[in-house]
């Protein structure tokens, strides 16, 4: 049982421990008054450390003797690797050996053992069990304990003494740990602030749970945002959020990529998927915050770079500040000329050009153009088109 | 003359306006304490909006009630803008019509008249000097101005309050305006504390100056950092660096590239090219920091989101982390088999394949294979090429 109480005294062990990360005031949205809890520039990246740590510090000596063990692929590799090495005791960490490099050689850098596991997380899940009973290991988990989720909720009562009168919180829920957390802390000391749950809308397991009042395993997620991919929630979390969160909306991953982008260009920071969740929901109308005061917790920011190149492109599309038109031109002089001024006169600056004469696909006398701009927004866009389409061009796709 | 007192002062001045940001302890370098002072996470995303506000602080009721005008593509256009927003006066921003639209409608959010003017950087500023003198705006100058000196010198007060026993502080030179004022304040407090300047190498219009002794115009400036592409020192700045900074060094647009990425993978802080240089000086052992305590200004963040999406692509080269090679092939089944048999036994991980037969530069017989590797660094790069040129492989291109 997660009380109050317990959640202050994981503040007083996690004093020092983890960074109080300030709130950032921002304009990013109209008609709200949006605050970040960037917890993406936590130690290790993200909050896991906190619930780890927490965690770790109330293990007896015996426990801590021994060890710990726990499987992750991300955060909470991170966290448990770098909270065992703060107390200093032995961590074993299982990952599924498809990995990334990077967030190997991350998880080592805390100086944890990292067990490789061929297969996925559900195979390194088996393999830490196994070590647990074979060697005496505690095994950390990532988010259905009450120490985890009481170490979680330090940033509830980090944001209620940062903004009093904040009316709502919001954040990403993957198993449900750090929601949990926040919540009780939140609603013990306001009951009136309002706490919103964001899943990605292809791994929505507790937004199913919740509407379906029981706990569902979903057959497979598929989200960029693997911090929240989770298959199933867990049972303590469950039952916190079914008593304590006012919703659970879901975003897509175009919407989240489009809330990294946003977060990167108007506030300089970098959020992962699951990080950028809760912005998503508030930029695209998921949640009621016209005049409120609303804190969305950015949860973590370990996202891979090649990804991250990925998705300030599907971002760029996603906010109608690129646009890319695929045209059946007729083959003769002059017509790439024609199509140049249009856009030029509408204001598109031209980006990429491919234009390729006699590929599959067009008219044995045509050749296609493909053209890709960069532009203001939609509205801009849609007078392209219809620029280009008054002047008698067939447009054949748009993006 | 920009004395102690007069950025004490200001400091009061900008008590409420700007962010003191805080200190990040950085493990990014072994063998030095590094800390960064974030001023990307500045409000306006740029510690320019410090010595603009204190400008205009400072300015007479008359001339407060004449407004200002401003010359700037960039940081300095934001800064001047909010700050004049800030204390209700007008402010009109020349930009040359070439600045992208992202800036312009930043700048504008601001309530800035900005005046677009046909050609580059010089004629934006000529434009800026008539409406002086036409209009009787007072002309706030990016940096060769004592009270803009002494606004950014702010910096220099705050990092010596929140690291007593700095041995150094490493801040980019464009004009000298940032390093000018955090030398004067960090010196007064503490004398022994090195000053280290850094500059873009295709734009090292102060290091030229400080090396030879006098001020040069540089022919031209050629760097993707923007905010330090500057071709003549200022005449204060000049003689404010001569007098206190300990030394001036360069580094090359790919070493800031790495710089960028690194602080987003370890801090998850997006830097613009300026504000990347002084860890890039750092990383590549342009200056002395062996054991000691060293503050980097990350001085913005204001980076145009296809830019970052390259400087990602070049940081990911230029650190060993993803690599490609052009191999001539015998144009028979198995090749590729083979390739990639190599590539996995050395660890590569495959991200990009391009196979292409009988297109030029190849033997007629022949196809061409490009293949995109993630690796882990230069040892994996050199045992790949050499395991692929052992088994025979003519590699006609690397990067």
């Amino acid at each position: 049982m997660v009380t109050f109480e317990k959640i202050h005294d994981a503040a007083r062990v996690l004093d020092g421990i983890v960074r109080h990360t300030e709130l950032i005031p921002s304009t990013m949205i109209d008609g709200c008054r949006l605050y970040l809890k960037p917890e993406n520039l936590q130690y290790t990246g993200s909050f896991k450390l906190r619930g780890a740590a927490y965690k770790i510090a109330t293990l007896s000596d015996e426990e801590k003797a021994r060890g710990v063990v726990a499987c992750s692929a991300g955060n909470h590799a991170q966290g448990v690797a770098r909270s065992a090495q703060r107390f200093g005791i032995k961590s074993v960490i299982c990952m599924p050996d498809t990995a990334p490099l990077m967030k190997i050689d991350a998880t080592k850098s805390y100086g944890a053992e990292v067990c490789l596991v061929p297969g996925v997380y559900d195979d390194a899940h088996d393999k830490a069990v196994e070590l647990q009973h074979e060697q005496g290991y505690t095994f950390v988990h990532p988010f259905d304990d009450d120490n985890i989720i009481a170490g979680q909720g330090t940033i509830g009562i980090e944001i209620m003494s940062q903004l009093q009168d904040a009316d709502a919180i919001v954040c990403a829920i993957g198993g449900g740990g750090l929601i949990s957390g926040v919540a009780i802390a939140a609603k013990y000391i306001n009951p009136k602030v309002k706490i919103y749950g964001v899943q990605a809308e292809r791994a929505a397991s507790m937004f199913t749970a919740v509407k379906s009042g029981r706990i569902v395993r979903l057959p497979s997620v598929n989200t960029f945002a693997d911090g929240i991919a989770v298959k199933e929630a867990g049972e303590n979390t469950y039952r916190y959020v079914s008593q304590y969160v006012d919703d659970v909306v879901t975003v897509s991953d175009d919407e989240i990529a489009c809330a990294i982008l946003a977060m990167i260009e108007k506030h300089k920071i970098v959020a992962e998927g699951a990080g950028a969740a809760p912005v998503a929901a508030v930029m695209c109308g998921r949640i009621p915050c016209e005049g409120k005061k609303v804190v969305c917790v950015v949860s973590g920011g370990n996202i891979d770079v090649g990804i991250l190149s990925k998705v300030i492109e599907r971002g760029l599309v996603g906010a109608g500040r690129t646009h890319t038109v695929r045209i059946d031109l007729p083959d003769r002089p002059g017509q790439l000329n024609k199509v140049s001024s249009i856009i030029a006169e509408c204001g598109g600056n031209i980006l990429q050009v491919h234009h390729d004469r006699g590929t599959n696909g067009h008219d044995i006398a045509g050749c296609g153009l493909q053209i890709k701009m960069e532009t203001r927004n939609f509205d801009q866009i849609e007078r392209i088109d219809t620029s280009l389409r008054d002047a008698g061009y067939l447009i054949t796709d748009t993006k």
